[in-house]
């Protein structure tokens, strides 16, 4: 297929059907499709294990549920949608009184027609979940329940692509993927980060790229327990979630709120014309809720279109692969590639003749450089070349585009003008004074000074 | 009494026919007077005692003070108004040409009716005060004078109550005492002072509480030269005046402009609407002229309803019981109150389980947590118990009430997940990137993926 | 001549004939004029001499220059206008078809009745600026061409006014030389910095004051690269250009972007109403290009009225005397003026009666405040005497005229209540909360508490 958003669709048509939860069938089985698209490491942890603050479940095994009627018709058939049992339901079978049945159901009185999506991990229960109109319609006295699933010691599955890069440090990708048959949140996103991870292994890394698909909330913490060190290393992450849906971009800041990432994902989307679509960090929805704990801190934040709780069809049997779009996928890919560009080119770098300009002409790197704009970003790379200011320092400072000042930048560095220098992005407090009308009368003003005009 | 704003006026009422000044009988009665509502203890400053860059002056006795024709009659009388006499005037008998009364004259051509309030504390004069209206109605070319003052060595008092708390540090709460028939400028803050002090009394309280009644300028340096290690106590301060008339509470800055006490009024005069009636700190006013002088650069603003100055009854006649409001006096306190409470409730956390999300649920405080917010609130308690924020922080960066957030770390407390930090609060960058509504959403959509819905 | 615009124009006048380049006798002749005005040293470096990354280039002498038909009758001809000769043309002497004219001609299709001015000094090359309407009257076959110059070992010339001052530090103002008769870029600097040096030579002076008059870029470096102690020194500068078109008074702010220099012009700009005409450092224009090189990163922007590059005559036949206005060349020294006072009189102070006020009666200073505006001089300066605040922090944060501030601080100096302190500038955080308005409300207030009122 050479549509990527018709490609990336094509994941979450297959994910749709499995049964997923934090453990499981479901969620093996999504592994696996996943690890027939790109190398993945899975990692199984036995219940029981202690994990941070937590214990691994027992596993669940679903092998079907349904609410008959006493004639034998049925009601409810686990098998018509996975969203139907109550996720980690006990198992149970027999006959109940309608009243002792409604203590064991979920629906959405404001939404009659959907099926609710409904967790208990933690506190065991049995139960169903249904659209609120055929509550209503549940008339008899007796019921029959069966449902035969089996929570027995097993453990619990996470998967990981690593793609080693050429320096220090990591980049985490995380895609929760314990939800059962809802495309939006979260197929769409585990669709988008099998294509990056295609896209980045056929390319040069500079950072080495982390993809991590495990469950909500107790996989992230299994991680976090069993990956130290790997934690210690991030550089830069992202949670992905709900990408498909057709809302512009929008990102969620890291606890640290001005992280180098926060930087990069505002920059994009400003560009994208989406900087209202940046809300602060929260302590509340995906992984970065683990990530972004305050023992871990780390800079991480959550890219999404529609953020998780925000849409009508969230959490609920609406949540189709209709629902979302090949074209939204494609957008987020694309968007996420521009975020992964800036992570993988930004840097800070130290000039080698930092007293006074350097004679460029003498070099030909003003011939080297075709528009006015290129050669602003000469002069901003060598001005800004100090040791303190990122790559994005200077294209936010000068108003210039981030793979202008990049591209000079690789230039100079070619001349041996500037040496990629270490540490991290600082801040540049002069961005705020940053002006790229003046900067660019500034350009015309230099190209009027330094080139003779037309017809010479 | 049960009505607190009819209590407060009655004080207000009692003090206000009290000729109060620097020194003396009147500003002695007026500390007898709140001996008699609050512990007070009661300090004595010779005259002639260097303090800091001034000297205690000698004490002020007035026994009477009139100006009569020629035929006896009397003109103007002290025992009318103690606004009459220049306050501090020195004695003087005799017979005198209207033209050498008139250098001995003040009055305000502007608000023809009502009597200036003029002081001469360091500079040795005799004077009356009258309205301008009287003044021109003098035709008389000779009038009989009698100033029965006196100016001998004595002392200056001033009175303190102290509510000792369980903690380290020291609140401060000052309100000048030396003016006399003037209800708004200061009586009000007295009143407010008082009331205040009687219902801390009956708190457990985490700080000591020192209430400071002193004349003006001279007391306030008389307590700081007495003090400095009282003085390098103080944790928070607050300069009361002006708290009785019809305007709205407004605040003057501290010197440091960002103190914790700044941010504390500053977020309470928000939440009551009235951010614009925050104003910067200036080196005039009232006492905390001297506590912000460099030297002390004491954490103390300034609460008033109208600035001083800046309403028409301001030091003249006008300034009466029937200008300040019961209810705006009730108001104050009210105000006042909450301040109180962030002060006493505020801290810095840090959590016993700062890695990954410790589990609430196996703890039960989901089930203890009634509504979205507090069950947010303790996820932000949580997320920002770092050693580094404060609950205010905490309650400016989530968008919850700071009680709400408050009451959450107290069960956080008492289920052994944090504990109280030390240090001062750090005032929190990520604050300004917050964003109520957004954690609103956050907060929904928090709820949707942990509680079972309706009917469940 | 009296008229200080009238005398900065024959400044212009005298000097706009002269042929300036980087190197050769009409720079020299610029110089010699400088030197009949104010003490000027001038310093020659030889060709070839290594400065920085550049080495200076061969001397260019010009002696003549023409294209003549072959009728020998005269079509350009350098004694007409010295852009008519492409700066540091080769000497070339020839008949030429017009197709080999035309690759050495420069002309503006956009402007077509003015010459361009066009350089060549590191490209070997001859040539001649044009009308374009005269470049499309050409119409024969072949033309006589006669540039008899000459690019022989020499020296670079530029010259020093150097003002000796009573504290450590310099203080650098610097403007290019080397245009040739362009009248506002750059005959307009050199004017003013002519009589700004005659002014300040006749005033006490806190620090040293050198005027550079330099050579563009490669002047600037030469004088970098034999002067790092000086560059050392420097505490503020101005690059000066194009100070005499009838724009308002415009700054680019220093490579710091809030350096004290940065503070200053600001201050005096947004007093002066034209505050939206400062713009954000770029490392484009002028020999701010150097002096803001990283590795000198010295605290210079660059006063101007139009920016260089944004008035149609930029850089053309247009840019005459004419253009040059006598009233804006003395407004931009009388702008200039107020920059250097700001710079002598800034400063930071340290009261010697920190704690409290100091009695200001008793020493008389309040009789010595006429307005109210001086009083509350006197308590902003000593509030703020603390070793941090700077004179102009005091002036921003309080609203009130830096003159005003000063001079209170020198009555308290004179008193010995305060003493001038050591260090820098240290921007003030709580200026930002400054709040002239309300300030001079509290100024009524302090008025009115303290001085007795009408008639007294």
């Amino acid at each position: 297929m050479s549509d990527p958003g018709e490609e990336l669709h094509a994941h979450v048509r297959a994910l749709f059907p499995l049964c997923r939860s934090i453990t499981g069938a479901g969620l093996r089985d999504t592994l696996g499709y996943i690890a027939r698209h790109i190398p993945l490491t899975v990692t199984e942890v036995p219940s029981g294990t202690a994990v941070l603050d937590w214990v691994v479940p027992p596993e669940w095994t679903v092998r079907g549920a349904s609410i008959l009627a006493m004639d034998g018709s049925t009601i409810i058939d686990f098998d018509r949608h996975t969203l139907h049992l109550l996720n980690y339901s006990a198992p149970f079978e027999g006959e109940v009184s309608r009243l002792d049945l409604e203590a064991h159901l979920h629906s959405l009185p404001a939404q009659p027609d959907l099926i609710p999506y409904v967790t208990s991990y933690y506190r065991r229960d049995w139960g169903f979940c249904l659209a609120h109109r055929d509550r209503l319609a549940l008339g008899d006295a007796r019921y029959r329940v069966r449902i035969d699933t089996e929570l027995a010691p097993g453990s619990l599955s996470y998967g990981e692509c690593v793609l080693p890069g050429e320096e220090e440090g990591e980049v985490l990708i995380s895609a929760h993927s314990c939800h059962p048959s809802l495309a939006n949140d979260n197929l769409s996103s585990i669709a988008v980060a099998i294509d990056l991870a295609r896209i980045l292994s056929a390319r040069r890394r500079r950072f080495t790229w982390r993809f991590l698909f495990a469950p909500g909330t107790i996989g992230a913490i299994c991680w976090l327990a069993a990956n130290r060190d790997a934690a210690a290393r991030i550089r830069h992450g992202l949670v992905l979630t709900c990408l498909g849906d057709p809302a512009p971009p929008s990102y969620k800041r890291s606890r640290r709120q001005d992280a180098p990432i926060d930087r990069y994902v505002e920059h994009v989307l400003r560009d994208e014309g989406f900087g209202e679509r940046i809300l602060p960090f929260t302590p509340t929805g995906y992984d970065e809720r683990q990530f972004c704990s305050p023992g871990f801190d780390l800079p991480m934040g959550c890219l999404m279109r529609s953020p998780g709780g925000s849409f009508p069809e969230y959490h609920t049997s609406a949540d189709t692969p209709d629902f979302v779009r090949p074209a939204a996928l494609a957008d987020s890919l694309r968007v996420l590639d521009r975020i992964a560009t800036l992570i993988e080119r930004d840097g800070i770098f130290a000039s080698k003749a930092p007293y006074g300009e350097p004679q460029l002409g003498r070099r030909g790197l003003y011939d080297g450089a075709a528009t006015a704009a290129s050669r602003l970003a000469l002069l901003w790379s060598l001005n800004l070349a100090d040791g303190r200011h990122s790559l994005l320092d200077v294209a936010q400072r000068s108003g210039l585009a981030f793979a202008e000042v990049a591209d000079a930048t690789e230039r100079l560095v070619a001349a041996g003008l500037v040496v990629q220098g270490s540490g991290t992005c600082v801040p540049d407090a002069g961005s705020s004074l940053s002006h790229p009308s003046s900067s660019r009368s500034a350009a015309r003003h230099h190209q009027e000074r330094t080139v003779p005009c037309a017809f010479s």
